[in-house]
């Protein structure tokens, strides 16, 4: 393809693009195909010779639109958003023109110190106090994986990633880490990688509040001490996944600074939030954390993926990643960041460029008020929901995140319930004008709603509230 | 940002990208600012209010471009290529504006399902037998991290996850891994993620042609079993980094079959030159190997991050990497194919779509043409090395790769030479002109020059070549 040909296909997908996105309401939120209807469209061998972009790109919109889940859609309510924006969208035709590799420093001057100053930006704007180092990883499971990963190395006194934690087993050594039974599942998956093991990663119990217990941490903790065993790792979890559940952060870091424990802190969805002011309560305490992520493709309008990793002691992180060969070294190792050392993969995309215009092009305080908006919406269906005779929240409003079900008056049968709202969020995703996800709260079924589209309005958020009423109602 | 905005913006991009694309020669290769230069220029506090974007895109031109080392640039020769290519790149336009994420099937139906078909079209390209069933990841070393994983779990009766290593190393559980001593930098990060130790992982002697030595792992693995070690995994590597060394495989391969040693391959760069029947040599017994990884970010065309990894159970991987709470079901759950469970992170973005596309636009003749031409190319390069007076080559050629250092006639003191060739390597990529990597080769300073980019032509090796004979002779 001469470059000819690419700028015209390219202003050709512009179009497209601008349409898609102010048209993706017309689409059914959650793809309505079943599995193998797409690949049944897709020749089992590659082409031979080269086909005109014309064909690839209607293909594109015949074949594979119809098989797409469509996330930037105002009525996705599922999962966590992961909101896209126009800016983020241009920086990334950007990156994907410059194709630069950002392992190293002189393989990317500008990218390296773009993303280092972006992340002084974002730290600043949730209100991260000094002291703070960033990078950018793809998701938070690799930045928790990170931690946890600095963490063994720091509790066994560096010893881990050299000789191994079965020969530091058969010396005796064990460890340990902690995290709330509402937890992210990625927490239990970096730890089985990590080496933990599924057995040394204690779930501790929540509270009535979602909550990780903060006596029944101290316990644990003090039961592996008696045991023998070393506690490496505390996860504590701001925003949990089901209903949003905050853990309590500074008695926490309390505990952890007293035991010498590694605190790293999982706010992959809440921390976006962090820059309303009137949402930091949440953060009190963090000056004594080891690490803290969240993640700007979840709820700030950068694409994934973009999740910002801080860590106060750089040099543990790095001690713990590094390993360079002569081929990776260059005349500026050691005196500048090469963000290789920072995370698990060797090669990086130019993650960078994509914050830096979706923070201009927006500005701060445009920033705050799309998520202050967001949290409002949320508030006025919470209490809709609750004011609603034949609906009950099943938990706290937690931000963007309203968890409910739908209880008819006299159907009190707890597993009826379960099955009837199962059946109601199975025909509301089916019907493509909403997607939600399903939740247990306390062993009950409960539908999740969470709000955060960069399209979405109030107006969407309502009419979804009329979609789910209508059904519930016509379920009987 | 409104819609029309980013159409007008978008459609101005595309001319500057297709001008980048056009004139990328006119910049110097590696970026020729000093550490903190870019830092500099961008301001310390993010803006409080929104910036028009035709200033952000002004001062993307002004204070990032001459930050950035130009990966795609023809006369990058350094480390390996990141070739990508124009259809990649529109692939890349169409994948950040729908914003998918294709952690699950029922996330994005055709993300998963197109996924599925690239690797069957990718497998049969390079004459993978079938048995194999493939994912992409962002990186080899995130492959092969997952290699050690499941290797680990196999190894120890799928024990590892739940109990954690530190609790069967006090039962007396032992892991080892093997790898050639001139093994890629990740392995060795993985073997330490993955709680094999330093001490777990055996840098095999290579020989004189830069392969592991089969004598020397059969040794090793004696010696493992012996001690009560229990092999797990062995990594051959197809083109080592410093030189493009090939391990035997298919007594490697035997070997692990006989030992029940789960076997991965790691041909990150190589991989893509299986495309060309008369390179298949080097995967002859792949038949017998668990996974396989290459990198068609590297050298097939197609944007960074596209790792494509085989793998021959991946029922194993699933019971490895799986961890399933409620709200990552899905009603399909078990009967689609869920990516997130056959990798380390969560989120994935929808990568098959850049593959798709440059498969399709190119064909698989015109590929073919594109690397065999590499290979010419890099053929001519060594063969005028070789008969330069003052040059040798460190190496033998190896598909792309040449590895050479100056070497004046009367001048035999060895670390003189290396001082003389490091000093010609940094002048070289101070020029700008061209941009290369340093190695060792045997011990000895060598200059590495991959050839590889997707604009690259004959003209520009043959005009480096030039330009260092030119600069070794001023250098005196």
């Amino acid at each position: 393809m001469d470059i000819d040909a690419f700028r015209r296909q390219a202003h050709g997908m512009v179009d497209w693009m601008a349409e898609y996105l102010e048209t993706v309401e017309r689409y059914p939120v959650r793809a309505q195909v079943v599995p193998g209807e797409i690949a049944a469209r897709l020749p089992t061998a590659p082409p031979a010779g080269p086909e005109p972009m014309e064909r690839i790109f209607a293909d594109f919109q015949a074949d594979i639109l119809p098989g797409i889940t469509h996330w930037q859609h105002p009525s996705f309510f599922a999962f966590f958003p992961a909101n896209a924006s126009p800016p983020s969208v241009l920086a990334e035709m950007l990156t994907a023109t410059l194709g630069a590799n950002c392992m190293l420093w002189q393989t990317s001057p500008a990218g390296t110190e773009l993303e280092t100053r972006m992340m002084e930006w974002l730290g600043r704007m949730i209100g991260l106090p000094d002291g703070f180092y960033g990078v950018i990883q793809d998701t938070a499971s690799s930045a928790s994986l990170c931690a946890l990963l600095t963490a063994r190395e720091r509790a066994t006194g560096w010893r881990a990633n050299e000789a191994g934690l079965g020969a530091l087993g058969a010396e005796g050594v064990r460890l340990a880490a902690y995290v709330s039974e509402e937890a992210h599942s990625s927490i239990e998956k970096d730890a089985m990688i990590a080496g933990y093991g599924r057995e040394g990663l204690r779930k501790i119990a929540a509270g009535d509040d979602f909550a990780m217990r903060v006596d029944a941490l101290e316990q644990a903790v003090a039961a592996d001490l008696a045991a023998g065993i070393t506690p490496a790792c505390v996860v504590a979890t701001l925003g949990t996944t089901g209903v949003g559940g905050m853990d309590p952060l500074r008695p926490i870091a309390e505990l952890c600074r007293r035991h010498g424990i590694f605190l790293h802190v999982d706010a992959a969805w809440a921390g976006s939030a962090l820059i309303l002011p009137e949402h930091r309560g949440m953060i009190d305490g963090v000056e004594l954390a080891d690490s803290f992520v969240f993640n700007p493709h979840k709820w700030l309008f950068t694409n994934f993926d973009c999740s910002a990793h801080f860590v106060r002691d750089p040099e543990a992180l790095t001690r713990t990643l590094s390993v360079t060969p002569l081929y990776l070294q260059s005349r500026e190792t050691g005196q500048v960041i090469d963000y290789r050392d920072w995370g698990v993969p060797l090669g990086r995309r130019f993650r960078a460029l994509k914050l830096w215009f979706v923070i201009r092009a927006y500005g701060v305080e445009k920033l705050k008020t799309m998520i202050a908006d967001h949290i409002a919406w949320a508030g006025e269906l919470s209490e809709q929901i609750a004011a609603a005779p034949d609906f009950e929240l099943m938990a706290p409003l937690s931000l963007g995140l309203v968890n409910f079900r739908y209880h008819p008056a006299g159907r009190d049968d707890e597993s009826a319930l379960d099955a009837l709202n199962q059946r109601l969020l199975e025909q509301l995703n089916d019907s493509g004008r909403l997607y939600l996800t399903q939740n247990r709260v306390k062993g009950r079924y409960a539908i999740r709603f969470s709000i955060g589209q960069t399209a979405t309005t109030r107006a969407h958020v309502q009419r979804a509230w009329g979609v789910i009423r209508e059904a519930a109602a016509a379920s009987g």
